[in-house]
């Protein structure tokens, strides 16, 4: 197998960061096992960044183990109170049947862009992978993260977006293919026909840019993995397969939803968030459509949603719920990370 | 590697059917060189095909080589005025634009299913593999094919689809991932957002069947010969790699849009037949939605694009051609198949 950049002693498995699914325990128990944890960012305040970085830089210390944090770097749009109205508009039946009035529901983002000050919490903890998600951040926020000798990642859905990463400055490109699970990460275009599956996406990738290439997007298994480094990966990301592990903290919801077989598939939806991402079928994206424009831009969708999550999530029903998943969950079965991390990687 | 199904001496490489654009050369060409050779049948009648057929079965005999002959097993629709109407409605610029009186432009089917009359044809050449596209025929007709000994190859979308193939008698599975070129084989459901990547469905049809899988949809080159192998694939399926090569009857404007990397992506569309084909942007493509509905069913929506596609082919734009492409065109630059064929398989 091709050395991982992070470190030449580990597995090159690389745990997906997965906001509002995972926190610490699960990039831990993936780093004991080999393999690199990673800490989704996106779902943090700075105050709450820094007390989870409490936790994890010492374990991670322990571990002898590098580790990634994760942000997403999206501009946070400017409050349209229109399009607030509209997406109101169209949940009004659901608030109406579970009794909830939505004067009292209040807007705002959901998740936080990277930012100065999170860099700022960043610097106390110098990780040594940073990664992003939908591009870079601005240049004098990207040379901050650079500064402490952290390595640059980013994930990238087309030969265009993987070259503009290695242009801007990131040191290892994500190639993310159609079958991930989760946020799409494209940042060029918002074109979802131009997004490609991992097989064609990943060679052409490898052959673009000249920076390691890790490979996200359907890989479950360690045929997955195999697969992945014949086609030029230095490394693969796997999201999915860790959603049912102990150490995260899915949840028994969503959890079940990923092991039925009888649940439906994992379509991309803008519902949730604004932005398409990939999750199980359910009640809303039924019922709203899975790609409808009714949603705001990003990320101020989850806001308005989150009184009849929570009220259907009390009742034991996911109809308003994201449930995270790629296409390919047959990897979840091992409720052991470290197990899974060793098995991905054929050990 | 794991023995192809077909011939134990011969390379895990399918040369993929791909009508209108290659016909016994390039089959034949392939076999010359260890591959299993395909030839389309779609757009022959009886008559046609049985010619086609003399000029091949020797060649293979010669060989020693077997072959597939490759069919569409769709329902010709009823014809429909209302939905003819319609396309041409949309069209009616184009046909202004290009001197064009539509009163002149026959309707009809551009393609023919499956049928008793072709089984008749094949009886007396007996291919050795039979393979459809969109499901399987009726069980009579079936049964015809396999009573001369062929094996029966079908094209499976989701794990769903390989299920009922291998219950209704299929002796392989290819899985046709969301990557490949042309058009998309799915017959259970017409909901293209349960299409996946081959990195999710090979392995996930691998181990739902107990047939031979052969791998479609991203492969360009041996690293993606050798990933679907590692995923579980008996064999692969290459279409877009061969399109390049001299013995294909690809025209030169598609072969010039397949080998230019500032030609668009290759997307889904309707336009050119009705039914979802990957396929490079063009004009038509852009001004019209490739995935519009206004195209009536399959495969009535030809007839009226032939005579603008002569107009503007004869003027060197390909306007309103179907650029049949997968979203990995990197092996688009062998001209030799049998170079490429050896190529594909590390040879």
């Amino acid at each position: 197998m091709p050395k991982p950049v992070w470190n030449a002693t580990q597995l090159p498995i690389v745990q997906a960061p997965m906001a509002g699914v995972q926190r610490s325990r699960l990039a831990a128990a993936v780093a004991g096992a080999g393999g690199l944890g990673s800490l989704p960012g996106a779902m943090f305040d700075a105050a709450g960044l820094r007390t989870e970085l409490q936790t994890l830089a010492p374990l991670m210390a322990q571990a002898g183990a590098p580790y990634n944090v994760n942000f997403f770097v999206h501009q946070t749009p400017a409050p349209d109170d229109a399009a607030e109205a509209r997406w109101r508009a169209r949940l009004a039946p659901y608030f109406a049947e579970h009794g909830i009035d939505p004067a009292t529901v209040p807007a705002g983002a959901g998740r936080q862009p990277f930012s100065a000050q999170i860099a700022e919490v960043l610097e106390e903890f110098k990780p040594p992978i940073v990664s992003f998600h939908f591009g870079l951040p601005a240049p004098a926020l990207l040379a901050r993260v650079k500064a402490w000798g952290a390595q640059v990642w980013s994930s990238a859905t087309t030969v265009a977006e993987a070259l503009w990463l290695q242009q801007h400055g990131a040191d290892v490109v994500i190639a993310q293919g159609l079958e991930a699970g989760g946020h799409r990460g494209h940042f060029l275009s918002d074109d979802l026909a131009l997004q490609s599956g991992t097989m064609a996406l990943l060679p052409q990738i490898v052959d673009a840019v000249s920076v390691p290439v890790v490979a996200a997007g359907g890989i479950a298994d360690a045929r997955g993995v195999q697969a992945a480094l014949a086609l030029g990966a230095t490394a693969v990301q796997v999201g999915t397969a860790y959603l049912c592990c102990d150490e995260a903290e899915t949840s028994a919801l969503h959890r079940a939803a990923l092991r039925d077989p009888e649940a439906g598939a994992a379509v991309l939806t803008r519902l949730f968030t604004g932005r398409p991402a990939r999750g199980i079928v359910n009640r809303l994206m039924r019922e709203a459509g899975a790609l409808s424009a009714d949603a705001p831009a990003f990320p101020t969708a989850t806001a308005a949603l989150a009184p009849l999550r929570a009220k259907a999530e009390a009742q034991g029903r996911t109809d308003f719920s994201p449930l995270w998943s790629g296409q390919n969950r047959s990897g979840c079965g091992e409720p052991s990370a470290a197990r899974l991390t060793r098995a991905l990687a054929g050990l």
